[in-house]
């Protein structure tokens, strides 16, 4: 499973209002699929700043008795994925800090690609650094600039400087400020609700605080609220864009609209095109719940071959599992996945899945379903091949680790034990996404990076800077 | 949400095994859904009783490091529901008695009907209780029948005695029990895997431990595992039985096996058989999920009309959800579910869900839906209307709450806000389980009960008896 | 260190009165020193029964926000000492349980000798048992009997069946009773506050709730509290009572008022004594903090000797703290004790003490006093030595590990490192207590006790049983 | 009660050694009186820095299986006292932080005057701080100097940059090193034991890992640690110093041994001090636990008054208590403290305390002593009158607060209701310490202070910097 992060930004027109924490709560509710591990709020009520942060789920950080506790008219939140090694309470975000004015609060999804740079150029100068994050590295550079030029100055300095993804929520003092990078790699989008404005970085939240869609917050675009009023400045405006593909493929929820695209139509549409792409004579189809579910409903669609669920999930996966062994590796996934053996006898079936990584759990499944009696089991996949590791934001998996970098299609096809597999073509993910290639990340599926990576190759997207 | 519980039990024929605790552990997962309150883990190793309790899921309660401490080779489980009032350490199961021979440990999914006579009939001789449970009630039988009988003996004796309905796992010092009621209201099966017995609330259970389905026990069995071996005592032969429909309809997982019938199947038939008695021009079906989506595909199969998810569920409803105050409500569901309106707008979309209690979830789901766009909502239900309540083993609502005790099809239709309604019939319903009237109880949607409730109208089950 | 257990019962004449939960709370915490291990507090509003139980401290138990959910005017409450391998939930009392006219809560501080034969006896007539507790024998006892009694003739009826201690606090429904065994072996007073009256193991709980010490329960005494009046019953006039030594040696409070004598004036009066039974030529008198430190001010005062602390004690000893492996045994006392070796260098110190158990602790304590460079280390000993295992309540020791059963004074000087040893002689305790012998429980410094034990030595008092 | 902060530092010779956080644990252990609030270990283990940081004591905190995952053979450690306001874990001890060439930690105690100047002169250059503590402070300004210098160099330039106290082991990388500042107002000493060297707040800590004292870090020295050796750098060679007296007569543990003064010697002497500064005719001497107590020995061994325990200590004063209301003021009282009356009762009681601040707490003393019975009432204070805040690490009140800022001698002793007052003189206290009154800080009790405070009048100490 890949992971990233959610953020939120939620402003009341009116200062003496105390409901931002619960609005926030609500919201990082409805993006918690972006990240399990830790979670925060951080408020103002326009004297001071109100924080609550913690491991685990929104629910279980932010208790009743502890969210009443704090006060404030804005503020922004943030949940965390989770990566090997960092677990830790110190990179819980929002990173909050003081500094000569007042406080910065930052929420970030992304990832920069020169933070190692910019950290060593802060450490020459003889800075330290009290977190692993690159958010630490974010404030740093705000802070510095904030010393003789105004925000939206600040904001631009920084743009120019970073180097990868990131779409942000920040708090200076009661002022809260969206960003999104230059080349829209992250989602990011607003909305307005009965009593002020809302920042996040899928469209579901804007709904559970009650509110409508606005818009997508635009590549280099800064929106500051203030004092119950809103101001766009377009830093950047960009020749093309790099949204992330995978977004459409996996992270974001299928009833999210995202760079004015609706999720689970793109992923019904790849659907349809895997049919055209990959016709195979199977009794039924049978996603791989839960990522495959939409990918699959296109593909009967188009096809008019039966829906038939051959694999249930079980609904209460919890975070720590016992798994003794190596052994019992097998048994984590009877355990996630059961087949219904009835539905899948004698049958030819199609699975489908969002995408495969190592193959292993591919591999599981498709053994799982020959056990249960299938004559035939074919594998459709509603991404391309990923070949090359993402480095602007998803924790996906070392080169060395990724099938598709190794294998051809057929080596992974024999590796899985599938008796078919056919892979989305890129020009069909594009076709369906319907946004032009050149305006979309494809950097894991191609190893054609928008930015500078070193050892990689890169088609760098042509940016017009605007001054402030 | 109804709610009910799950046991397990484990065997070893090795009796140096110490793996029933890790085997239990994977059973009870994989019957969390029948249960999310409270979760207990009792074994034996040969000399003395080991346990493991608390409130919580499966993961949080029975941590590895706790797990690891807990020695045996037999050994019971259960998974417990969540009533009001009653959620409290004391009322976790498996109780664990100490008596003359030494100790007995009961875990129990049913409801006893006259548990409360009984409890007066030993009060009455001056005994005490120390929880409010039924099955410290079943103990006290037990124990009292053991003192100058042996084990089958005893336990033909409570199965005279009790009334309701009772599917137990029972361990008598190192020896493991399994008892259906005589009417087989509540699950109850076992298998075989490598190493041993298990026996559990649904088959799902016995998939995780790698073990094959034998058959559900009878109603009126008792089968006694001991010693490697294991004996079936079939106590009572029953002419008729009295298997809850409700399991079928929403407690049991889809891939399990209940009395022979596959429950996947059986909620596909009966999205078939909706089409037919309550047909519909619809653009689309798009069921509530999760419990709607298997009718759903079963009524798109033989109407052909498209599959499309127009609500998308937040994997991430946690227990403890902050809902501040009555207005809130609203917020609640939208926090559970979305729409997506690109799916509904402007279309004819007919809802399925499994079935409707109060009726105020519906009509939220139903103003959501045309909120989104939707030019007509019409809704199909995969149980027939709940008039009355149940009195063995399923936390439903009281008759007051039942909006079908008390108002028409028409009535409710007008309640919930759809354009049309339609529920599956009780003939329609006992088809597509496929097994006759008089084998199901179906007091809930008929007022009539297999066993005598005053105030109640009651068709009793002819039982014979067999002696020991 | 020995350990007990502590009781507390409070009723206010107000029945509108929800205070008793705090006054509870107030009243455990000055007894904390009488168990640490759980606590609990049970109270009755009226109509129903509140229950507040866990593992740890008073105050790490009973929070705030959960005090303020407990309403009652009535209540009892414990706090229990920790052995080994019995540290459950299960244990922790006061002990609630059901019967036929409601419910029954029982507080218990004490030890049944039979308590083994009467649960064979209950156990034969069929019953079982939830706990393995004392307790539970009693709640059957007295409700057996309610059954066709009144509570006074229950209650009488008990007092005829236990043998052992039983200092008890009881609720039955909003009925608040006080029970001491017949030969007053535990501690029992009460009190009256201003809005009602307070039953408690020591005086000092009395204090905290700004009450007035009555008296002492008499032994054989019952005192039933109800409807702002309290009424006494005396069940049995022993001839002789059995207090318990120990109570006045290490137990209690050193301004706890017991069987009417303070207890700090006992143990200054056992220092005085010791002066003139061991007299020695010492520098300075240093006492073993904390028990040793009143004996020391007595035997500074007769003696004339300067006292000088030698030995400070750690104010956090924590409750788990980590002791990794036989060798840091030594660490452990030096982590609770440090010299000051400045008091002690060159001088003739005389170490005082409340008791030795093994002697290993003695002994380490008599080397670091000798490493600090004392020339001389002598040690007095405010209680006569232990030669038997206590039964009625204490959790000491076997006799297997209590050296002094298995060696002489001169051995045991021998076994500490000592220059010389004196404990205090039988008399001497006597004639410091001021109660006559025959009306003291010196079982476990006699090894005869004032009730049977098998394999020990009995001198029963003599008791005179009324009838009700 | 006032409260400051502990500090250790280990490192054994052998770089394979995994014993450091043990060993730190232990010391920290015996230096909890300093600091109950939130505690943290860092060690290192050659190539790199592991963690363990919590709120609460260190037995709470450091539990054994999360201690046994911490690797290294040197560290440091840190016990945090509680302020208003910023009991978070952002502020928990030590701080970590990354620079140019690795890790450093630090761990504090003290306070310094000039921090808000030094944040101030960072954040004009755009520099953030995420936390609150001067320790961050101090983290900047090292590594700041280290990017050109070495460490010696750098820590001598801190030296000349902070003022106000501060003693401190630092871990760079796997370097210890401890550092005092040129006053030397808080407490630094360093021991050897078997395997490596030890540095803490108080010597009491060097005694638990079986070390021996060395002596105390010198005002203004710097202490290397590295590769089995030390080096001691003298940066700083004051004229006079600064200690403060506090330590001596509340915060050290009586058997700490600092700046060569054992404190209990100390206490003792001012006890004996204070029979001739304010002689009266009393009956007995009744310190008042704990921290009366070392007085009330030496003014008895001077006085020949008898020593008598007239207040007794509730030994379990947790952490939470439960204190409704205002009204309650007077039960906390009651709850800490008993009187035993039949030592008070008609006698003329001597009680003697440690300070005073605000005088609330002593008149409820004195107030339950009269109440017990007492005739007459005197108070003996082993401090001067406190007249003036503390700048320089301890949490005492402000000046509003403090009553003797406010009140003449008479005037207090009116308000507490003493039937005389007596303190120690400052000539008296400083002949108790035996350390000119040049070298002392007695801030407190004169308002002058060896540092310039706004607003406050000061002595400068004459300082004579080397240079490196």
């Amino acid at each position: 499973m890949y992971e990233s992060c959610g953020v939120v930004g939620v402003i009341y027109s009116d200062k003496r209002s105390v409901s931002a924490p619960l609005s926030i709560y609500y919201a990082l509710y409805a993006l918690q699929h972006r990240g399990q591990e830790s979670t925060g709020i951080t408020v103002h009520d326009g004297s001071q700043v109100h924080i609550l942060k913690g491991m685990g789920l929104v629910t279980d950080v932010h208790k009743n008795y502890k969210l009443k506790d704090l006060k404030g008219f804005v503020g922004i939140g943030h949940v965390r994925y989770s990566t090997t090694g960092e677990s830790i309470i110190e990179n819980c975000q929002p990173l909050t800090v003081n500094f000569q004015d007042g406080t910065i609060s930052i929420a970030h999804n992304g990832n920069l690609v020169n933070s190692l740079d910019l950290r060593a150029e802060f450490e020459a100068e003889g800075q330290i650094f009290l977190t692993s994050s690159d958010t630490e590295v974010i404030a740093r550079l705000l802070v510095k600039k904030l010393l003789d030029h105004d925000i939206i100055s600040a904001i631009d300095d920084i743009i120019r400087r970073l180097v990868g993804s990131y779409s942000l929520t920040i708090l200076i003092n009661d002022t809260l400020i969206a960003v999104r990078d230059p080349l829209g790699v992250k989602p990011l989008c607003f909305g307005k609700f009965d009593g002020g404005y809302i920042v996040a970085s899928e469209s579901v939240a804007i709904d559970t605080v009650g509110g409508v869609l606005i818009r997508d917050v635009h590549p280099g675009e800064v929106i500051i609220f203030k004092d119950g009023e809103m101001t766009s400045h377009r830093i950047c405006r960009p020749k093309n864009t790099a949204h992330c593909v995978f977004e459409y493929i996996y992270f974001a929820r299928a009833d999210a609209i995202m760079n004015g695209k609706l999720v689970y139509q793109i992923r019904s549409r790849i659907g349809e095109l895997l049919v055209d792409e990959h016709p195979v004579d199977a009794d039924i189809v049978s996603p791989i719940p839960d990522s495959g579910i939409t990918f699959g409903i296109g593909y009967c669609k188009k096809s008019g071959v039966d829906y038939m669920e051959g694999l249930m999930k079980n609904r209460y996966i919890g975070r720590t599992f016992i798994m003794p062994d190596q052994d019992m590796r097998e048994v984590a996934v009877r355990l996630k996945l059961n087949t219904i053996p009835q539905n899948l006898v004698d049958r030819s079936v199609l699975l489908i899945d969002d995408s495969i990584v190592r193959g292993t759990t591919s591999r599981r499944i498709v053994d799982m379903v020959r056990k249960a009696g299938a004559r035939q089991v074919h594998m459709r996949i509603g991404s391309p091949p990923i070949i090359s590791p993402c480095y602007l934001g998803i924790d996906m998996a070392t080169r060395d680790e990724l099938v598709a970098a190794h294998k051809t299609v057929a080596g992974v096809e024999a590796l899985i034990n599938a008796d078919s597999l056919g892979y989305i073509s890129i020009e069909g993910l594009v076709e369906a996404i319907g946004i032009p290639e050149d305006d979309l990340c494809l950097g894991c599926l191609t190893g054609v990076y928008p930015v500078e990576i070193p050892g990689e190759e890169c088609k760098r997207r042509q940016l017009t800077l605007n001054h402030f």
